[in-house]
């Protein structure tokens, strides 16, 4: 084989594709990339078995052919090179590269053991702008459980419904949903995407709004189509959690707020929390007002926020880092909280009220925790 | 005791005085910023026995008195708050911190067990600017031993003789010499300073080349004067290597190369080095060009660089880590390095040769390492 591409283009190809290689593991292939120029184009793909990656480079292919390349070494070594042409040569699995006076020699392997991605029919299929899948992600993604056993909260539900398209992230202490729609009907599926799958594909995508991005589903995978890049993934299997059910919609008190001073003001009380301390930030909501306060082994924290309330008054108690996620996760000047009792969900949403949002509907749910009255 | 001071100042002040807070000990006092406002001035002070910090911050006195706090805390706190006016008030070993609409309320100590910084009688003196110091201190601190056992090898060498100052710093492998030429005359002095004192310095001075450094010493301290900070530092004993006895001025080759590339070229070289591997990069030098060769378990790297030769032909291998450190720590678009045999050190230095070169001159030594020749 033997290839010449512009440094750039392997750059940005090898960008992409690594985020398919695993970073701990005990089969050496999976953290190869394969070089694949045996049909007329430069392909570099990404395999960790349960995603997997494949881009299309610019280039030119003097002799076809494919080699299987650790991916942390071909990647150093490629950034270091000089801005210019590079020209990959293989001899059996001896691969030089060469750039300008530089010549590096390693060793490839055949790629026998390389596992290609699966093929993906293309039945069942959605177009998104670039812009609007990586906003749905990002939004969302931090609700998704952490906890590797614990199943389908592990992964986030898309949901599609004629025109409407839905994405869910929960984990057992919070629900966060983001909802679009879309010029045209796709029908009805559900399927529920690995939460790592996501976070990686959020980090390829461009974000552009004029890019579309396809994705196709079989039973058990997932196709992301966009730019010269195809990401495969298997699909969690079971059937979801019945969101709608959770969600309420009469409420006892709506409190409408500045986000990034109650923002400011929550970050501020963490600084109090220790990891281990659990200790939640108080929300004591009055007219006008709402105190803040949060006591915790280092010192205490007290701070009053002017809001516009209607409804009950109510004291609630949260774990501040979910508030916090939810209010960086919306980026309206003002939000509205829409709250039950102490001991029910709170809502921060758009979804519900007289106007229709602009761009993205967003409902994010959080759980109270009990707290002791202080003074 | 009752302060108002803007928060921007209050944040200087501390990450100032931050730099001598230890950051692992078992010694809570020492973890704590002294805040003083019992002379008049709002003083900032940290000392951990062997660095010491203090700092004027501006601000108001309502009240005299004192507090020691935890500096980690404090400084989380005090960095979160908005950009307006704090107040800081105490009552007993109670502070309470309010601006704007937050309070904070945590603990401080009467802080009778901590340490304030020692008297340095200002007799021996010398002023740099702040701009010459950084300097000297930046390049030439990367060859200080980082291990800790290693005595006078952890500390630079700060001599003094009548108008020129000249900073030493040596790990057995290499030295790294800057000089300066001052227009004032001071006597002759020399002492050690620890290398951890000058990183923590050279990261609080402004490098600004209009504002002075004042430095005075006793027989077992250091005092730093800039700016409203005083560093006083405990001097290493001892008495320091004869470098100049070390400092050849007669070789066998002279070779004149472009910096940037040959960092360049040795910084990809040490793609191909693990850790544990010590391969050395193996420079090849003729008339007109250096060839640069590595060979490792990972593979293997061959650059031709253009340079201008004097002298003999030869081959010599170097940790390629120390060449690049030297580069690096010289702007000049081309230097030239001084060879006298593959078994002899290397120097890359303009303090010999015809011209007398502006600003710093600097003197890097490194000694070779044997290799096997490949081909």
């Amino acid at each position: 084989m033997e290839l010449r591409i512009q440094k750039a283009d392997l750059v940005a190809g090898i960008s992409t594709v690594s985020r398919a290689v695993p970073s701990k593991t005990t089969m050496s292939i999976l953290e190869c990339i394969m070089i694949d120029a045996v049909d007329g184009d430069i392909k570099l793909i990404a395999n960790d078995m349960e995603l997997g990656i494949e881009t299309i480079i610019g280039g030119e292919i003097v002799t076809a052919g494919k080699i299987a390349v650790n991916a942390g070494i071909f990647s150093n070594i490629i950034r270091k090179l000089p801005d210019n042409e590079v020209k990959i040569v293989t001899e059996g699995e001896k691969i030089s590269i060469t750039c300008e006076n530089s010549e590096f020699h390693i060793l490839g392997r055949s790629g026998e053991d390389f596992s290609y991605l699966p093929v993906v029919e293309k039945n069942s299929e959605i177009k998104l702008s670039q812009y609007t899948l990586k906003e749905m992600i990002t939004r969302t993604i931090f609700s998704v459980s952490s906890n590797e056993s614990s199943g389908m909260m592990t992964g986030e539900l898309l949901e599609v419904k004629e025109n409407d398209v839905r994405m869910v992230a929960l984990d057992g202490h919070r629900i966060s949903i983001r909802k679009v729609t879309l010029d045209e009907a796709y029908g009805n599926f559900k399927v529920i995407i690995s939460g790592k799958t996501l976070l990686e594909i959020s980090r390829i995508l461009s974000g552009d709004t004029t890019k579309v991005c396809s994705i196709y589903f079989t039973g058990r995978h997932i196709l992301f189509e966009f730019d010269s890049t195809r990401v495969v993934s298997r699909l969690i299997e079971g059937t979801y959690y019945n969101i709608d059910s959770m969600l309420s919609n009469s409420y006892m008190a709506t409190v409408k707020v500045n986000r990034q001073k109650m923002l400011d003001c929550i970050d501020r009380a963490t600084l109090l929390v220790r990891e281990e301390d659990k200790k939640p930030i108080i929300v004591m909501i009055r007219d006008g007002s709402m105190e803040l306060k949060i006591n915790t082994s280092i010192g205490s924290m007290d701070e009053v926020i002017d809001i516009e309330k209607n409804g009950e008054d109510m004291d609630i108690g949260f774990n501040p880092k979910f508030v916090i996620d939810a209010l960086r996760a919306v980026d309206d000047d003002e939000v509205t909280m829409y709250l039950v009792s102490p001991k029910a969900p709170c809502f921060i949403r758009n979804d519900i009220g007289e106007e229709k949002p602009e761009g993205q509907e967003y409902c994010y749910l959080i759980l109270p925790i009990n707290f002791v009255t202080v003074d």
